[in-house]
């Protein structure tokens, strides 16, 4: 039996069909056009899988045991009902019962996030850990909690929202509302932002230089770069962003001491050596003097995005 | 059968006998005199186990099934070993084993914190709920992890250690050895250390006139108390310290999403007033908006310090 994943995501929607090792036979995606009504979209989304299911030359009902769908969103795993997101601006938007409408198999929902951690979980960076968490680092911060090897919750299915937890009280504005959250300083947007203040301030920086000096095409890797080759701007930037995403981790440390948190999102290109960085300062800052064996350890996810495919085949039902 | 529970703290050992009912019946203390050899106190302690249960009229080997302690440190629950304590500068301290030399009945150990938190879901403010947090305010801030109706305890046994996440970057330096620790604002020695800045500043303030001008009288309730009578200035003093308060919580909630998180320590002196003025806050502040029934709601811990007591008893073994 195979199983069918989507990430339901808020640019694309991807389908695939995984097998139960948790490889990816076959993907293919279609645009989500989120402003559309709900249920244009959720049509759309089922119509991609027994597209897929088909070219693969395979039946819907004898060979595919269940649709798992990773959403972008907080969702009642229970009923497959997102409750909340504020992206798409749905509000209790019942997509399991939508895709019903399509399919006979059995279709279970989950957070994107949770599904990503389930999977690094069950074959990626954490797995045969018990406690564990993922977070992803890119232009937003999110997470998903492992807790006795099955996803943690929160009572409205809304916990790990890591991003969202103030570091700076009174600090940087941050996209939620409130100010000093660590994803308006940790994230890859307030990595750029920093990046491109800097390079305005010294036109002398290779930082200014490597854009031409049009700050508009400063990306995440550009102040990385810059550093290597020595920007000391660059390298000052680097230096507080490397800061600022280790401070939140051990906060998460502190509060939840996890076995390992793995990160993930658009950071994973930076590669080992940032995620080294960061690593030192978790272990020296973290609180309690911990053996080595007994310390929660920093490691880079093994999956790329597509774990949220993966993870969602994975789903308890 | 009666179970009997010990609160292994810095200053005091508290044991007392507590029944199915999780009442405690007879209860004793003895200073725990930290700086002692650690099998002196083991051995002070287990004397007073065996007194009180004598005094009762109670025989230990027939009548009580268990000893359960709460000690103030990380605990290896599954072995009775305090793992590491700071404050008692221990390190591999096998408490239950040590216990054992003078009683035949099964020890088992666990951090206060972990403790007072299971008392609470038991019988407490939290009583019903599945995921539940409670958070002791005092000199320090401490908190224990309930998921799934168990203690949470994190891969060293460390986990809940809610008082020493950042809040401020680079803040108010921490006894922990980092700066801006959510203890080094939202503590009661936090909120003693500024009214006393605040009361030097302002000598008409009230703050300064009910302490007599030395400002090493200023207790926790002092701003409070000159709060209630109209000083602007202790006014200002406690609408920031709310402000931390709940900022810190809501990073919690954020991050875990419980049901409740219920508040201990001494800053339950204060009473509800307080409680419901962060828990305002934290009901505008969280993140994603949620219907009522499903946030995570900010209580008043049902039980005092015993609490430590009554928990030990609970304690799985």
């Amino acid at each position: 039996m195979y199983r069918l994943g989507v990430n339901f995501d808020l640019t694309y929607i991807t389908a695939g069909i995984v097998d139960e090792t948790g490889k990816i036979l076959i993907k293919e995606s279609i645009p989500t056009l989120k402003y559309r009504k709900f249920d244009d979209i959720i049509k759309d989304m089922a119509h991609l899988c027994i597209r897929i299911v088909n070219k693969y030359g395979l039946d819907m009902d004898k060979d595919i045991e269940l649709i798992g769908i990773g959403c972008y969103g907080s969702i009642d795993w229970h009923t497959g009902v997102m409750i909340y997101s504020s992206y798409f601006g749905f509000r209790n938007a019942p997509i399991a019962d939508e895709m019903k409408k399509y399919v006979k198999i059995p279709v279970i929902c989950d957070n994107d996030a949770n599904c990503y951690a389930l999977a690094e979980s069950r074959i990626g960076a954490t797995k045969g850990l018990k406690n564990t968490i993922i977070i992803t680092i890119g232009t937003a911060i999110s997470g998903g909690i492992i807790i006795d090897n099955n996803i943690y919750h929160g009572m409205a299915y809304g916990a790990g929202e890591f991003g969202h937890h103030v570091i700076i009280f009174g600090g940087e504005q941050c996209e939620c509302g409130r100010k000093g959250c660590w994803a308006a300083y940790a994230s890859t947007n307030a990595l750029v932002r920093d990046s491109r203040i800097m390079a305005v301030r010294h036109p002398e920086s290779m930082l200014f230089k490597m854009v031409n000096g049009d700050i508009r095409l400063m990306s995440f890797r550009t102040p990385f770069e810059a550093a290597k080759k020595g920007d000391i701007y660059a390298k000052e930037i680097i230096e507080a962003y490397t800061k600022y995403v280790a401070l939140g981790l051990i906060n998460v440390v502190n509060v939840l001491q996890p076995e390992a948190i793995a990160i993930g999102g658009k950071i994973r290109k930076i590669g080992q050596e940032f995620i080294n960085d960061v690593n030192k300062i978790v272990d020296e800052k973290t609180f309690g003097q911990y053996e080595d064996d007994k310390r929660t350890k920093v490691l880079m996810c093994d999956l790329d995005y597509d774990a949220v495919i993966i993870g969602a085949t994975m789903l308890k039902h």
